[in-house]
């Protein structure tokens, strides 16, 4: 039997373990997808307890504890966060099998020295260590990242965002990490939204399609001129539906009106927008993120009370390839389809997707098109080794862009580790069974690069 | 090399193997959903010879002998039984891999004594020996639950049943076992057959839709006075759409005057029947178990001659994540969703499943939804570690209400073992990856919980 | 661990290395599905360098070389074959986890003698190695299939063809290896496609459906009589919708009158085709082979440059399990369903495919419908183990006709190795296991079944 998580967790063969602490540990990370506020980082914000910060807004956890019968009083209610640990601490105790078990474990060894385990019974004990060490200088959100060799970071931010913070933290010069905006307009293409007008207003006077169009375009290259690297939508599905000029125009002008375009001008209306961004990524160098296959806030009664982001999400129906191939054709026709990243939150989507890449893969880069890494209820053992198995099967591994948090804590860069000891468990696999030579060589290019040298590379760090 | 199906069938490590012998197998039994024959237990059948029991009902067995090319003849037709048997024989003995090579050798350990392998040259000697140990008092349907240590079982049962026979067996002192009914209104539910209104008839004069809801929930409560705790719904797909009461009544009128509604009507009617319902076992504390993703009957030319249940079902689409997600939601919105229990016949679906499961989760009970055992066609050993895999990633396997098995047979109990000799070797390979501590405690309660606790608990009794 | 691709590769076991060494290694070929060149086997072609036969036509290889960022100059473009073949081998050098990696290697092994690995630095010594030895006679078409012990293929040719070349190596008595033409009447289908007016010149005067049907029937009739044993049928899905002859003939005319149907009256016209077909396979004995779940030519950027087969197809939606049911029922319902093989390129359909079929079959043939071997894009060891995995939890495995290359090149007969190697690991693994007895007359039988006795029986040769 195998320790628990001891050095050597999740790695079985003699060249995992090789792999992994000879070149994949001591690597830096380039998280560039994630959901860290800005603010915090320059404010450089310290923790009370370990409760606000592995509670507070993480609601993976929350899902977890409802699914155990936790009354919602323990999670998000009004209970102590004394409390709400204990019911956390018994929670993720029995949670065999479960990556939050692996995370939260990875966590307490690497930022809180806690060797043991975590349960109802250690709770106490762990509680009193995490809430002292928080309150330590090397506890605070810029030394969380320094000390986790992060060596950029890129954050989610919206087309009208002033990007302030990101401004005061490229002049720090005390800070040397790169913290990076990326540029995500789904409200701005969100046209059945009820407040889709008021948003409209935060972004300047708008009266027609064409002008949206610039006033996006614009603020694109304001991100870019401050280091934007990627965009990132958020959709249901890649939307294809055609529609002239004049018709997503007139769409448009109904929404102003204050009507909701039908579900088919909707999709026209995000297609045209969709596309002219992405001609603009890819004149612009900007790597566009695509997230799909997700249904958001399932439990009205849950968002009624708590807003979204509130573990009521899940996997949406399987993808329709034909309109993820039309849309990314429609790029490529024409020489403009830019780097691309295809993330599906339903892991049936896995094949078809990497197929569908491979056809509109061109010499204009290594990956040009990219599989993302298994995704948000993708994210442990299983997601990952499949997805890496998956992209291997039907594409270039060795050219993977590799992992993300996609996080809003500033605890999560053990994930990266997480996932670097998964990748070197599959490759060991590999070259132990004869598949693949032991060519120290190559394995040291191909581990490397998934961890972060593809990556520096693909987003040009 | 491992000998072959011996003590430590598919138990491969220490960790295995100990949870298995010294938690697992002296545990009780709750199968919670079978299709057991209230009137034979009652009566205490005994089966004159093996291929009655083996071959009467198994549409199992009887698929795998048209796979393997046998003729109808031996299978369905008039050939004598013990022709029939030495085709099984012939077949199963070369259907590597398949479960029921290890359901038929488990049954001949278990209730036979027989630890050779049957094959066509074993075939005589297994045919002498069942047949003559069926003649024993030991082996009576009544004698081969006691001895299964079964403690309790949920028969399928339609809401126009009298439940004769359970109330005859709860009467009977001789025989402790508890054979409650299950709430099955399928039929309540098939506009769209031929012969809705016959059944209709059988459950009173019905004029009107609030009437037949009126009459189904009185049955629920007649069922649930005679020890009902579960209720079952099988279907194509989880409907939700949405109707008037007027739209409602409307479309239930159309029928009782003879005319099938649309594909569309019949949705709305079932979804508004279904939301009654679900509000009732809500309030009475029923599970509600929805069975899904199945298209019946896919060859009419064996329909007509062998009727249902003749082996020529399949697995059907993929399910629509999003009206599952509304249908559920619509109980959930008034806090009326009951405790339910999601299967679907599709692989494919079970992540979906499970994160749409996740954001409906509440502190009514440990696991209020939960993604029921591999089905049918996935109740193999694949299956039932995908199944268990993945709800370990996505929610609290620990939670997990376990093994029934939806069985016509007495002999079906091995099915039990099956599942938790696969349970046991997946959680001893967590621990002894690693992945999981060695810790005594929680590794009892999580086996004990999955085996047969967390089934007590869920379903009161 | 293991040396790289050594005699035991991809065997762990001892039970596999026995099962694969003493069994399945020494047999021959029947390789029931090829896209080989009838004229390039009369006249034994002979190829001029490694280029030329690997990058000259393999869009798997153009794919991948895509993928890792090379130009597309070295892939399809005026670069001379050295170089492209310099970028070939670094490209595959870093290709660990793809199948390309260990078909080259397999391939260099076999028929090259080179031990060592490809990459970058080894380019040069491979290229002159290969080149030299594609000059000796050994290494001509004819040459290269019978030293893979080839025993029959089947080509895929168009109902149009003259068989011409088929004839030409019938009499041939110098090559004693069976060249079989398939039946693959895709053209005569498209009546979408923009030539179709054109190609059904080439079948000769067609003034209405029925005439198609009667020269079609003709036409098979002529490649029963020239050996063909297995007709094959590629499309997005398998279709089914009901018309009268009536209605059929009205879509045939409006086609023949310039117009296109629409999608429902294509979907009409291929359902009457393709069931009139179908009952004229069973007929005749045809095995009829159903390829679906792809999406061709997705840029159509590359595919103007570059036509068909330019290695920009994908994997397309998820099956209509219904529409694939209804089909075979159609068939079914006057006991005129042929022998079929399905093959769906989208591995989600996997179990759905095989639950459909298991609602077919009958004693008429074992393994009457089969589930086709891992197709394309599945071609690997994950995309193998599972499917025969599949088919062994829900069928008869060891009714399995086993692998084909689906390939255009003389070189792809390692492919048979591959498959047999990957078997023989899986049912090595559940005999080690104590799944399935060591039982060595059955597990002979199993394996050389699924190798080739299989395929020598179902197609008759």
């Amino acid at each position: 039997m195998k320790a628990f998580m001891d050095r050597d967790f999740l790695l079985s063969t003699d060249t995992a373990k090789h792999l992994y602490h000879d070149y994949a540990a001591p690597l830096p990370i380039i998280d560039y997808h994630c959901h860290l506020d800005p603010q915090e980082i320059y404010e450089d914000r310290q923790f009370e307890n370990i409760t606000q910060v592995w509670l507070g807004g993480d609601h993976y956890k929350w899902r977890l504890m409802r699914s155990a019968g936790v009354d919602e009083k323990y999670i998000t209610g009004d209970a102590s966060d004394r409390e709400k640990f204990q019911k956390f601490a018994e929670t993720v105790g029995l949670a065999i099998g479960n990556p939050i078990y692996h995370w939260s474990h990875l966590e307490l060894r690497n930022y809180f020295g806690y060797e043991g385990t975590l349960n109802g019974d250690t709770a106490e004990e762990v509680w009193q260590l995490c809430n002292t060490k928080l309150q330590s200088a090397d506890m605070s959100a810029r030394k969380l990242i320094i000390n986790s060799h992060v060596k950029a970071l890129c954050t989610t931010d919206d087309p009208a965002d002033t990007l302030e913070w990101h401004t005061k933290i490229a002049e720090d010069k005390s800070f040397s990490v790169k913290v990076l905006p990326s540029y995500r307009p789904d409200k701005a293409l969100g046209i059945e939204k009820a407040d889709y007008l008021d948003y409209l207003r935060r972004l300047g006077e708008i009266g027609s399609f064409a002008q949206l169009a610039d006033v996006l375009i614009d603020r694109l290259q304001f991100f870019v001129s401050n280091g934007c690297r990627v965009s990132d939508h958020g959709m249901e599905s890649v939307p294809y539906a055609e529609a002239s000029e004049a018709e997503v125009e007139a769409i448009f002008r109904k929404r102003l009106s204050g009507e909701i375009p039908t579900a088919q001008e909707q999709k026209q209306f995000k297609t045209a927008l969709l596309l002219i961004l992405g001609r603009e990524y890819h004149r612009l160098g900007v790597v566009m993120q695509l997230h799909f296959g997700v249904i958001r806030d399932n439990s009205q009664r849950v968002f009624r009370g708590l807003g979204p982001d509130a573990g009521i999400d899940s996997i949406g129906e399987t993808a329709s390839v034909k309109e993820l191939a039309h849309f990314l054709n429609a790029l490529d026709e024409t020489g403009e389809l830019p780097k691309t990243i295809l993330y599906s939150l339903n892991p049936n989507d896995n094949t078809a997707i990497e197929t569908v890449m491979g056809a509109f893969q061109t010499g204009e880069a290594v990956g040009k098109l990219q599989h993302g890494s298994a995704w948000w209820f993708n994210d442990h053992k299983t997601g990952m080794t499949e997805q890496m198995t998956s992209l291997a099967n039907e594409g270039y591994l060795a050219g993977f862009v590799g992992m993300l948090t996609d996080s809003r804590s500033f605890l999560s860069y053990p994930r990266h580790e997480y996932f670097r000891r998964i990748l070197c468990e599959l490759i060991g696999s590999w070259v132990e069974n004869g598949e693949y030579p032991n060519d120290e060589k190559a394995l040291k290019k191909i581990v490397e690069g998934i961890c972060v040298r593809n990556a520096e590379a693909y987003f040009d760090l």
